[in-house]
């Protein structure tokens, strides 16, 4: 059987990582292959990209070379990582995928959704994933959080209402696609988050059993 | 009155960054403000992405992926760079641009033309050169001349059969917009190649001086 695909989305904050580090040992202790990643990076091409696009040294960085940057990334991560694994029957769970395209290039910096959806057809060869898993939170209390980590990138240190299309675009994402998004209230505390996930999980994980 | 737009393009070891270096002068005796600039490259962001694309680590590079991150530089020196020059009334000279990406990534690497021509559109705004230098040479030869300079980078180190198709597609783009380019023959020793671009020229210049 091939594997299944699931994405951690959300703002700043919104606890994605946290929730990764859980979910690793929930799949662990179901004996899932899980093959864990992050986007953009997760080869060695995307985390130079990563590197280069989170750069808070690279100021002026225009919209359309962030969009093709994060797409790039992407490219190489379907083709090197993600599409081999999920053939082998290994379990993928990716920290942001192309949803965080439309979210942050979409949404943030108001490149035209056909223009995503054109990218995500041929880049990412229009790889859905079985489930997202979305943290939701007031942009304040992800802000309020990731500020305890110190240095700001380059994305981190765009203003309020840049992350409220962001959220407002994620949103949007879920309600239009609401078969493959479960919205999970992240201004929760960490193991009632992750609880939410893995109820969320559960159904996946059972037809993985049978 | 604004600047003009020339580039240079041919395969490896055809003589660009020589003849470039040629022309400099040549602008310069004739009074005109000109910037020179290369592909990628050019920008802080896009010199980074050119030491990534070109990297002989990464082996495993996927076309679009390396598509993308051409664009990506691209996007960012049209608007950092060219276009601001341009409008200030100067004239760019820049070693390869978007007729490069259809002769390595469309001919050389499979990469549909209608792909390359959408990000032609909206990444590099649809901006196209005044004139194009196509310096042309069977790749043998090129590849002899650019074997001289020591270690070959991610492109250089592709096969003949790929510089021939490169060399092809050229050919093709040279012929599909015959008042935009000038194909000079770069077997011939620099002086002469000079020589051939300054006449290339001279109506442009012409036109500037009146
Ligand atoms: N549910 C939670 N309640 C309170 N604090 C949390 C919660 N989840 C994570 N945190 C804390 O918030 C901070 C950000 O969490 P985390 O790094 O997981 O977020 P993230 O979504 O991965 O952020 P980024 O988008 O920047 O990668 C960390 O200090 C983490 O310990
Ligand atoms: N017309 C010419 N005849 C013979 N040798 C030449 C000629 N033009 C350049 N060369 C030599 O060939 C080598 C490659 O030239 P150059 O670097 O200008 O090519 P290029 O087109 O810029 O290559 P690349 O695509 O790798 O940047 C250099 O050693 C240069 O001195
Ligand atoms: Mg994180
Ligand atoms: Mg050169």
């Amino acid at each position: 059987m091939s594997g299944r695909f699931i994405t951690l989305e959300g703002g700043e904050g919104a606890g994605k990582s946290t929730l990764l580090a859980g979910l690793r040992d929930h799949f662990e202790a179901h004996g899932v292959d899980l093959l864990l990643t992050r986007e953009p990076g997760g080869t060695p091409l995307g985390e130079a990209v990563r590197a280069l696009v989170l750069d808070p040294a690279l100021r002026g960085v225009c919209a359309e070379a962030e969009l093709l940057l994060m797409f790039a990334a992407r490219a190489q991560l379907v083709r090197e990582v993600i599409r081999p694994a999920l053939a082998a029957g290994r379990w993928v769970l990716c920290d942001r995928f192309t949803d965080a395209s439309y979210a942050y290039q979409g949404g943030g910096r108001g490149q035209p959704e056909t223009r995503i959806r054109e990218l995500e057809r041929w880049a990412a060869e229009d790889l859905q994933p079985d489930l997202t898993l979305l943290l939701d939170l007031p942009v304040g209390d992800g802000r309020a959080r990731a500020a305890g980590r110190g240095d700001a990138d380059r994305i981190e240190s765009e203003e309020d209402p840049f992350f409220e299309r962001v959220r407002a675009a994620y949103r949007a994402r879920a309600a239009a696609f609401p078969r493959r998004f479960r919205v999970l209230d992240a201004a929760q505390p960490p193991e009632r988050v992750l609880a939410d996930a893995v109820a969320a999980l559960a159904p996946l994980l059972q037809a993985q059993a049978r």
